[in-house]
């Protein structure tokens, strides 16, 4: 049993992570090794206070040193469920089952909450792991979201498995090319009845699919924990960054604007000394 | 008519301050050219993300670095007095007035309430300010909280005008010896008629005064500008770190726990947005 899960390797993530073990709390941080994809694409960063001018490469090169200097060792690993258990919590990431006292959502700003019907069909034709539930989809017809160039290999593994996938991609400049991909336009809801069986498209389109896959970088909020309260697109927090479910805790842009690290590293702190209290009752 | 005051040069003031500066607004910075003497004085600061291990004295140097590469210059005064003009704000500094249509209070964790009695004598006994109402004391006596070392030679100079002067030093191994200084206890209130008459110790011992100096680094939020709310020390703020007061906003330790600097910064990049915010109303 941890005592806290941190998700998320942003800097609201680290700054928490800081604090945790610096207190010598049993931790699991669940990110990318490469810390923030987010503030490594940052061109130029001048309001973090102390580092002058900087580069967002040199800042996420700073942060990964940080993390390495305190002993500090991310799970790479996408946490797709987080269940209450009565006083403490089970993630689920990938195919493995991780317990903790606390949880810490810091995955950034992902739309809280999903495509209309995500949640609903979860387990039932959604996924958010290729590797997971490719197999289940064996010769049959599938939509794909891949929300970044990352999961384009996982992307790939699904269409090797499927007969058909109709892919989306919301960034530019994808490459990803086979036979049996087709691309399409933004998806807006998953539909079905007792398990999903189509998409509805922005335009309106509706297509009969077997499954879908959500590649992202964090699970919507609302689909990870069922239950929490949000804000608009936001995770809702109170002054100490305490969510409406005792012992989740949010920090970073999931939170809400501004969308600036600066902000992120205050909340993490913040989020990170109320969990040491709320460990501490 | 500055767009905005900023009260403070510790981690929240120049978080806000980089935050207004980058966004060219109008900017009055007050506070000292040191920057934070309280980060100074940290020995080693390992949760300020991005820059491992580092002495306070080091990283207050890369905030007076960081400051200067980008032309952020502080008013070495400190402000006594914040009045609401309808839309605006007055702010005495020493004899100066400014104005300016938004403030941020971040002056660091001061007791905010003060002694009790202080805001009712502010101005009829009370001052904040040797140099500017020292010379209303001359062969009076009065009574001298001198918050910090840095204070001694404004304390100094109330003991060449007053007659007699009780002074105390809530800290240690303050050396400032004149034959018509007394040393006191801690003091717990003002009291007084239509102007203050008295001071009363932690002990109960009540000794009656011309005037009492309160030679602080900051002034307590409760009688730099009254009306503000409180909770319990802390000034009061929403999750966009305003006030109770329209365009007064508080960031860092003045808000409350965790006193972090890591915190402070968070908190002094919020206000500035929400200033941003309020100033395009």
């Amino acid at each position: 049993m941890y005592d806290t899960a941190v998700i998320g390797t942003g800097p609201a993530g680290l700054s928490a992570a800081l604090c945790l073990k610096l207190h010598e709390k049993e931790l699991i941080w669940f990110g990318s090794p490469k810390m923030s994809g987010k503030v490594e694409k940052s061109e130029k960063i001048a309001n973090y206070p102390g580092l002058g001018l900087i580069s967002g490469e040199e800042l996420n090169q700073r942060f990964r040193a940080h993390a390495e200097e305190m002993g500090l060792v991310c799970t790479d690993q996408m946490v797709t469920s987080v269940m209450p258990m009565g006083g403490s919590f089970s993630l689920l990431a990938g195919n493995e089952v991780y317990q903790a006292r606390t949880v810490l959502l810091a995955s950034g700003v992902v739309s809280a909450k999903g495509f209309e019907g995500e949640s609903d069909f979860l387990g039932r034709g959604v996924s958010y792991c290729a590797t997971c539930d490719g197999f289940l989809y064996k010769g049959k017809t599938i939509a794909v979201y891949c929300g970044a160039e990352r999961y384009e290999h996982e992307a790939a593994y699904l269409a090797e498995i499927a007969e058909k996938v109709y892919l989306y991609t919301p960034y530019r400049d994808s490459t990803l090319s086979l036979p049996n991909i087709e691309r399409i336009g933004p998806i807006r809801a998953i539909f079905g009845g007792m398990k999903a069986g189509g998409i509805r498209l922005a335009d309106g389109t509706e297509i009969p699919v077997d499954g879908v896959f959500c590649l992202r970088n964090a699970v919507a909020p609302s689909a990870l924990l069922p239950g929490i309260a949000l804000n608009g697109a936001h995770i809702e927090t109170d002054r100490n960054q305490a969510t409406n479910i005792p012992g989740v805790y949010a920090a970073g842009d999931c939170t809400g604007r501004p969308y600036q690290l600066t902000k992120a590293v205050g909340e993490g702190n913040i989020a990170a000394h109320a969990i040491l209290e709320y460990l501490s009752e």
